[in-house]
Parts: structure tokens; sequence; C-alpha cells
């Protein structure tokens, strides 16, 4: 089963991120606005029992964190990929760490840029035509983040929350 | 906002069930297979920190319960929606007691028929087409639950997980 980490931010930032997405993004209907900390891994049912309990150990250790998204940003040309671009900050990146290097599955390829993506898969015609106008747009908004979501793929590419993990609660 | 408890069951009855949603459930991309266990409620954010300590203490309350799907039924004619059927058990019964009787939200107006719907707002006439086939393919599913999910919806209808809540922690 393919396993992935993330963030759901507010509502707020979910709505604003989807009103791209509906538009832009083929993902749309297959997993709602997210931060990913931890990229797709592979783990049977057995093996994420102790994937959780390690996530649930990390998560004791980091405490809630500010998302702050300040600017559209494009992996473009190396992907036609727009996205809120979050501010990092010591405490998401001490969290991405833990949850990336030693620790399950392999460690991240990339350098971690924390993000909300809200288009994806566009040709290059399309990215150009559009980052124009989204970076005008931009975005600023800045919240809480005082849990992680634990999440699995289903077969049709959607993806469902296994478990839930509390930043703030107390040891 | 709007929040509502579900119980989403393992890959497998997910991917079984979607096999049909795929085709006739329109709800298919705004939430993965579930169980309800609680309606939709109204709550704000303040209030949904109350309400999910409460489902906490609920939970702890509850043990891990058994999950059985053993038909294809129907609402019709109340309404034309098809679903696999789960069998009803004390624990199932204690836990929907907890969450909607001297609970947050208001009473279930409809008997506890707990199911997962794999089709909806259908006409009468694809009803009728379709549910003898369904109930001719039947289902025979069982696992165990182990948690809960409160969730939220979107604007866009779509629904996204608040907190996950573990019938097994120990108290």
């Amino acid at each position: 089963m393919k396993f992935g980490i993330v963030v759901f931010p507010s509502k707020k930032l979910q709505d604003l991120a989807n009103a791209y997405r509906k538009r832009y993004d083929p993902h749309y209907a297959l997993i709602t606005p997210h931060m990913t900390v931890k990229d797709v891994f592979e783990a049977n049912e057995q093996e994420i029992k102790d994937v959780a309990k390690a996530i649930k150990e990390v998560a004791k250790k980091h405490s809630p964190f500010e998302l702050n998204v300040s600017k559209v940003g494009t992996f473009a040309p190396i992907t036609n990929t727009i996205y809120f671009k979050a501010t990092t900050n010591d405490d998401l990146l001490a969290l991405h760490k833990d949850l990336n290097y030693d620790f399950f599955g392999a460690e991240s390829e990339f350098a971690f840029v924390p993000h909300i993506t809200i288009a994806q898969k566009l040709s290059s015609g399309e990215h150009d035509d559009i980052i124009g106008q989204l970076k005008m747009v931009g975005v600023d908004h800045t919240e809480t983040v005082d849990r992680l979501h634990l999440l699995y793929q289903l077969e049709d590419g959607s993806w469902t929350v296994y478990e839930t993990f509390r930043l703030d609660e107390d040891n």
C-alpha cells in the first residue's frame, strides 16, 4: 500500500486552494488541499502499525508550528506545477527531518520545498498562460498547524486517512 | 462548518465500494467510502475543539468492533440509495448511541441503519435497472474497526479529516 504524511491546512486555506485546483489540478478529486511532509512510501498493513507508532513518537517531540503562505511559486521548468509556497521555519524543517531521515521509507529525493499545490500536470503553454495571473493574485495567510495525517492510496488513486497525529498532545 | 463522524473501512472494502460508486454515486469524488456513525452537524472552529474532546472520551469507552457487510440493501422507495448493509451489533449500536444521544448536534432523525453507500441520487428507473444485479453480486466481508474519523466539509462539498480517534487506545 502507498502511504504519505500530510498537513491539511485550515478550511479557509483549503477553500482558497480549491478555487484554483478545481480548474488546474487533475488531483483535485483525489485528495483535499494539503502540504506533504513525507512523500509517498510503501508499507503493508502490518508495517504501517509500526510506522504509525513511530510517527506518534515524532509528533510527541514536536509542537504546533506556524504555516505561512505568502507567495505563489512554480517548479517550472522541472515540472509545470504551481503552488502556494510555505515559508520554511525551524519547527517545520525539524519535523520534516524527523519524518524523512533515519525513519521509514526512502530519504527525500528532492530538497524540501514545503508547498500546497494549486495547479499541476499543465502543458508549458498552459503554465505560462496562468503563472503570471496567479502570481499577481498572490496569497498571504498564516495559521498554526497542530496535527499531521497519515494517508493511504486506494486503487482509484484517491487518498483516505489512516490516522491523525496531534502535535499538541501532552506527552 | 459542517461536521460528521465516519468509519473508513479497510482498503479492500473501500476499493470494492468504489468500483460501484465510480459509476453510481455522485459523491464519489467528494469523500472516500465510509460508514456514517454521526450525521452532519454544525459547529464553529471553537466548538469543534470541545466536540473533539467529547468524542475522545467516548472513544475511550469503546473497543474495536466487528464490521460485517453481507448484503446489498436499498432505501427505496424512501430514497434511491443502494448500499452495503452493515450487520448491527451491540458494540456498534452502543457507539452510535453515545455519539448521537445526549451528545453534540441533533439526535438522529432516522433509525440507525449502518451502511456504506455505493449508489445514490438515482432515478427510479436507474435504481430498478441496477438493484437486481447489485443484489445478485452481493458482498460478504468482515473486519475489525479500531478508529473513527471526524470530518468537515469544504466549500466545494468535499470532506477532509479533522481528527482520528482510536478505539483501541489504552485509557
